[in-house]
């Protein structure tokens, strides 16, 4: 087992009309002017962001209202907060929404509280000493950006994907209400299901030593999330379903299923960072179509591993660790088909050419500046193998 | 699922030689006067309070020390570190040790924040409303003190054993060495495995829905801790099962186990509050001696859940939910058996008189005010019963 630092200060506020604590919340962490921070006109029309405000004038508790933000957020919607905020003396950003808005928010912060150009926290040029204090109601089951150290920002210019970590942003806490995620459409829901899914697989795919309830945790979320999801399909207001894959959106993604290892691969989050960046896909859906390729491009690295995975969370029996390895990404894969989810970039409706490949794994390596992964060490002529894998149309099912 | 909320903001900081960043992780938390707080010599002979020291002393900190804490931590001591604090100004509280001391630790903490007599917040006349900052180098995996809100605190005037929770006293940071536990007794060792067991049993035997994250994670958590310590009466010096065992030490008890459900049972530690108050036996070694006679009282309330546990943990094939919860109670105490805990008060070596399990359950139902447990409201009438289960010699193996 590896040394760890494990820190999860977010104070979750979780159930039914739990949103109505929000000015209460904000209250409790000394702010007086407030950023309301959110998406699409859905959180206006469903009442949301009203019944959210009346919570922060219950309050006394000033704010101003900011929407707009998209699927992989802008860096143009983050500056446009910035100036807001530094205009009307904001102390506090609160996020209404999921990991877009949270994550959009989290750069807020930081664009606020630090001189210079945000975009250098993303670019690796500097490393942030502080952001405004943030907090979230979350609406979409998914990034887990609620309770992680995360921020991920699209520059529109260049089309880059990038994130920034550190605990300076994690949320002061989380209001969490399944119910506001019922009238999710089916697609966003798997899309969300299948990120809490892999960050958690991200990190369970290592190369330390095996840590037995780290390892247990993370096959229990796995099994946890891949049941519900399917419930869902079928019942998009079973309280009981959303409330499991809303927690465990936190719970995969506040690093506890990484305590003990090595941090994990997360190749297949820089890869699919610009596939999103290229095609905007939803990244759920990237994700999931670049991991079959991902799998079997690195299984052979450790085969053992896979082989867990697939005892544990797909109780197959195969004895030969390579052979179970292969049956559990055929049964990943085939979970992913059957919740509507894409298994490479055809199925995601992607048919890029080499010109994009190349662009696309040009990014991922920095231009040949960096590796991703540790099962195999990604640069940038292996992402594009990677890449091409998984676009390649002629390839059979279970081969690829 | 119960509406929730989950806070466990207490930076953990695990693995080898992690006690030398104390003096660091003190200074992050703007603190300049210490407290250092422990237990017995071996914490000195050890060179531990030493190594501790010299990294508050490469910080510049200022410091004091005060040992003598014992198991079932006492007031009198509590209020010797409250007069210390106030006479040499201390701003921060640093447990080295195990639960006691943590516990004791937080004690001190609620005394120098408030004013009155600190057994008021114990005693449940008032509740605190500050609390020094708490640290803890944690010597002991048992308690899960150093990441829950909670403190037990024995009163030696009457006996009283009761506990005080509040997020206020919630450890800022814990040092978590596996190593530091190398050289405890296997006798304590299994105490705190029991004991981590027994902080999640309690809250898995519940009367609410099914959580079916929270189970799982219960279940592998559960299973882990078994699994190594029957390794360690082996091997004692296995730094792994040292690991995995100190890391569900502090998740078994900082909330996660509990998420959703209706808090749980929690019954077995305030019978076992009295028989610790009484006998001055170790906590686990209490849990173990009691757990069954408990279980054999109330699983008719809810077999099916006690069936969920005998299946899960210990893989009970029985499809009939009462015999297979007869089972898993019947594996738990085999369990037990085999690493040297008891299963009944005789084997925990106490031969309590009908008149000491009468004042144990007026003790524990504070004469009649107040019923423990959720899956059977257990007042002293009762809990005298389970003591009797529990003490009765003539009762065969797994009938009691």
């Amino acid at each position: 087992m590896n040394n760890f630092n494990y820190y999860a200060p977010t104070k979750v506020v979780f159930g039914k009309d739990t949103e109505k604590e929000t000015g209460r919340l904000v209250k409790e962490q000394g702010a007086s002017s407030v950023l309301v921070h959110f998406g699409g006109k859905s959180a206006i029309a469903s009442g949301l962001i009203d019944r959210v405000c009346q919570s922060l004038k219950e309050e006394g508790i000033a704010y101003e209202t900011l929407g707009g933000v998209v699927p992989n957020p802008r860096l143009s919607k983050v500056r446009e907060g910035i100036a807001l905020c530094r205009e009307k003396k904001i102390d506090f950003v609160l996020a209404v929404g999921g990991g877009s808005v949270i994550d959009s928010a989290k750069a807020i912060g930081y664009g606020v509280a630090n001189e210079g150009d945000v975009w250098d926290f993303y670019a690796k040029k500097r490393v942030p000493t502080a952001c405004l204090p943030i907090g979230a109601v979350l609406t979409i089951a998914a990034a887990g950006s609620e309770m992680s150290n995360s921020s991920v920002i699209t520059n529109e210019d260049g089309g880059l994907k990038r994130g920034c970590n550190t605990d300076l942003c994690r949320c002061r806490f989380a209001v969490m209400n399944p119910e506001l995620t019922y009238t999710l459409p089916d697609y966003q829901t798997q899309c969300g299901c299948t990120d809490i899914m892999m960050h958690t697989m991200e990190r369970y795919f290592n190369m330390s030593e095996n840590m037995e309830l780290t390892d247990g945790i993370s096959e229990a979320l796995i099994k946890t999330v891949m049941k519900h999801s399917k419930i869902l399909k079928e019942h998009p207001d079973c309280y009981e379903s959303r409330a499991e894959v809303m927690w465990a959106s936190s719970l995969s993604h506040n690093d506890l299923t990484g305590c003990g290892t090595d941090g994990g691969d997360w190749a297949c989050h820089q890869l699919e960072h610009e596939i999103g960046g290229m095609f905007d896909v939803a990244h759920g859906a990237g994700l999931a179509a670049v991991w079959g390729s991902w799998a079997r491009y690195v299984y052979k690295a450790r085969p053992e591993r896979f082989a867990k995975f697939a005892r544990n969370i797909f109780n197959i029996q195969e004895t030969d660790d390579e052979k179970a390895a292969v049956a559990g990404i055929e049964a990943m894969e085939d979970y992913y088909r059957s919740v509507g989810m894409p298994t490479n970039l055809c199925e995601l409706g992607i048919d890029a050419t080499e010109e994009q490949i190349k662009e696309m794994a040009d990014k991922c390596s920095f231009y040949g500046k960096r590796t991703v992964g540790v099962m195999k060490k990604i640069g940038a002529p292996e992402a594009a193998e990677i890449y091409r894998m998984s676009n390649d149309k002629s390839i059979p099912l279970y081969s690829r």
